[in-house]
């Protein structure tokens, strides 16, 4: 059998961080990461490989940052988790034996369901390389682009796919402004005006009530009564945490649905296993309460922290600090 | 060999309520509890012992308190916990074996490096009912009090040795002003005017530089040169997690050399261990910084936790809330 010191579960931000912070503070280790995809990328570039980047192979993150690093890299699934044994059951049908495991299963998009989201051009902000080449196909065809969603990715989405392109982007939002979840309301009317003036067209204070088309999507109808002509439904609105793996082998979930971790990202459940990233449950520094927000900043502060307690608990998560920044056209903004 | 499901070790406030939490969440548990002291006090009412209530008998925490909600009270000092086993070991010789074990072993007040400090009538402020009646019998023949530190503790005691007793009753605080640590100036003003209207004299911004006399205390010098008589010297300067039990089994201590636990105040170095009151490293609600409060108010809070944890973490410690009110004279000062 396969045996290793630390198992990493998951090869995004969080896992990929969590190998190296553990590498970094126990050199003598052996860090295996097992992860499914042939490729992962950058997350906070996603929107841009719709515009900026061009092409998901320029947001890639190359594999050569894990064996830099002195860990081993598998990629193949893992199926199941036997904690009394301390092994790992990967798709292949191979075990791996852990002393420590870290799960940074990360999060999916949310499909929101409407009727029609299952027709063909309606995405999700996925982070697969190949769903993302088959969406950028079809945003490069698109002559009606309609962005389900004015947050920070909705808005982002929008900005990049002006770029380069004549086609019509509009965004759809439930509150009364883009960002509102984030920035004041005089920050989110700048942002505004700046993607009006790009031509974005803002339906806010709306929901999106239906998905028009046949087989392929043809538009929405909101719900205020108005249809938009849509080639390409995108949807950015949120996402939920990878906790399949986990909640088959028995961890604690906690209000958030996500596993939860005390504040060394011990998982309540098993001292040996950690959990860090979109998995994990995350509290405010300033409430203590639970937070759904995931950012890569988040993933990555709590993986650091993750790696580093994995033999010896030194490092403690106070709790998160939603701090990001984004660009629309050429003006930044920030929140802390 | 004795067994119990859950060992509380210590029985002043801390231990007392984890005992009862544990008990309340878990009826069909056995707990026990293993104290030192014949008779436990109700910790914040030791310096109204000294006046308002007369003695120490009459600030008893009653052992019915335990036999009421379930809990066995054994009566011996721990001396070594055997983790691997599981057992704890009592000066009497008997071993008690533990599923859980929740330390509360709480602290100890600080006697100062002063020369002469280990002079007779210079006393700490103590959680023992024997040293209190002795305290107490020297106070009630003493002419002149000093007491050294003009937090909330020496404050109380100022204005207790003051009720009924015609003896001289002065302060020492190396302050500005007496509670200084806790409220804002205005209202130290007002607290050490209805001191000084009371007959208490204040010593501020000075420290105690030797404590004078032979065999018994008859005074102090200041650093301002000042000698003040004293038959009696009260330190009332704060105390010191009892760690010498966790020290000995190898648990891990943080910044403030009390026991780290995790925000289910479980002690980092064992699941099976949890520590809570004086003896618990604590972390401030706002700053998640390491805080030396000690506080009933808030090691209680901590057993809640604790035992609620003791067999499902299910209770979140969110960090520490100074909150605290006293009475000088007449007047009410609380804060939080």
């Amino acid at each position: 059998m396969k045996k290793a010191d630390v198992v990493v579960i998951g090869g995004s931000a969080a896992g990929l961080v969590a190998g190296i912070s553990c590498h970094r503070r126990y050199p003598e280790k052996h860090v295996l990461l097992i992860r499914k995809e042939e490729q992962v990328l950058v997350p906070c570039g996603i929107p841009y490989i719709f515009g900026t980047l061009g092409s998901p192979e320029k947001d890639l993150i190359p594999d050569a940052l894990l064996s830099n690093n002195g860990i081993e890299l598998v990629k193949d699934e893992v199926v199941d988790v036997d904690r009394a044994k301390k092994t790992v059951a990967v798709k292949g049908g191979q075990e791996v034996a852990y002393d420590k495991l870290i799960l940074a299963t990360g999060s999916s998009p949310i499909r929101l369901p409407i009727a029609g989201s299952d027709k063909r051009n309606v995405f999700v902000v996925s982070k697969e390389v190949a769903y993302l080449n088959d969406m950028l196909a079809a945003v490069n065809e698109a002559k009606d682009i309609v962005i389900i969603g004015g947050g920070f990715i909705g808005v982002e989405f929008a900005d990049e796919c002006k770029k380069g392109r004549d086609a019509n982007v509009s965004i759809i939002e439930a509150l009364p402004h883009c960002l509102q979840l984030a920035l004041d309301t005089e920050f989110c009317v700048e942002a505004e005006s700046i993607l009006t003036e790009r031509g974005v067209r803002l339906f806010t204070e709306r929901r999106v009530e239906a998905i028009l088309g046949d087989d392929q999507v043809s538009g929405v109808r909101l719900s205020s009564g108005e249809e938009i002509k849509a080639d390409v439904v995108i949807m950015g609105v949120g996402a939920v945490p990878n906790v399949a793996l986990a909640n088959t082998i028995g961890l604690q979930t906690g209000t958030s649905r996500a596993v939860e971790v005390d504040n060394y990202m011990r998982t309540l459940s098993d001292p040996n296993i950690f959990a860090c990233g979109d998995v994990a449950e995350k509290r405010s520094f300033f409430t203590g309460r639970c937070s759904a927000i995931m950012l890569a900043s988040v993933a990555t502060a709590e993986a650091r922290i993750a790696g580093a307690n994995a033999f010896r608990t030194c490092c403690r998560n106070l709790g998160e600090i939603g701090v990001w920044s984004t660009i629309v056209g050429e003006r930044a903004f920030a929140c802390a």
